[in-house]
């Protein structure tokens, strides 16, 4: 199977309160939506936000064994500085502080901020990866 | 912030089976790795394995807290017969199929398989989802 991934989907508990954090705080536009989902265009991909019991019925699963699984998503920037911009929009906008930005032991810098059902998202400056002009991830160096 | 994203990390319990199993169901290649992590460049960002009690403590969070929430990855082909292959391929290499494809309600065609730690991946031909030549996900149709 190819590396390369078309869709994340993320299972929410309440989607019209998971659009509104992320299209009032994040100001994101969604490119297409129903009352049970809705779908967000990435950098090559979607990511989308179904309620978790149908995400669970999808795979006909039942709640409990359905990848319950510790995951975080980060968006990275090309100086600390951008960090701490972004950091600083997004706690005018209320934004629910995890970790503010700092130094990490692995050379970078980054932050951390949580979205209404705790999803985790990284604020981060890797000086190790690498990007096109576009901002996609075009390679990391190796550790 | 920006509709882009630029690594997933997905807590794992252990990184050493996981590997095994993206490396040989899967014959992914890791950009970068070391004892803790490992890095995969898909399209355009990275997925990374990292062991979920250091993904709890990166946050400054408690096991508990930190987004235990379900999710699923999905891979898009651009055709009912290249999903059925690609499942035959991975059922040949011993995948845990949770869904077997079949036509689904939305007017798609997909099936699950599931990692060695229950994450989910849908292998899936989506009519409604654009692509560019490289496959990245270029838009969607409205629902």
């Amino acid at each position: 199977m190819e590396q390369r991934l078309s869709l994340i989907t993320v299972g929410v508990k309440n989607l019209t309160k998971m659009r509104e954090y992320y299209e009032k705080v994040f100001l994101w536009r969604p490119v297409s939506e129903n009352e049970n989902i809705v779908f967000y265009q990435l950098n090559g991909f979607m990511l989308s936000f179904y309620p978790e019991h149908l995400l669970a019925k999808e795979v006909h699963e039942n709640d409990t064994r359905t990848g319950f699984k510790p995951f975080s998503l980060a968006i990275n920037y090309t100086s600390t500085a951008e960090v701490d911009d972004i950091f600083s929009l997004l706690k005018q906008r209320g934004v629910v502080v995890l970790k503010e930005p700092e130094d990490v032991f692995w050379g970078g810098y980054s932050g951390y901020v949580s979205d209404p059902e705790n999803n985790l998202w990284e604020i981060c400056y890797n000086p190790f990866m690498n990007f096109d002009k576009n901002m996609n991830v075009v390679g990391q160096e190796a550790l």
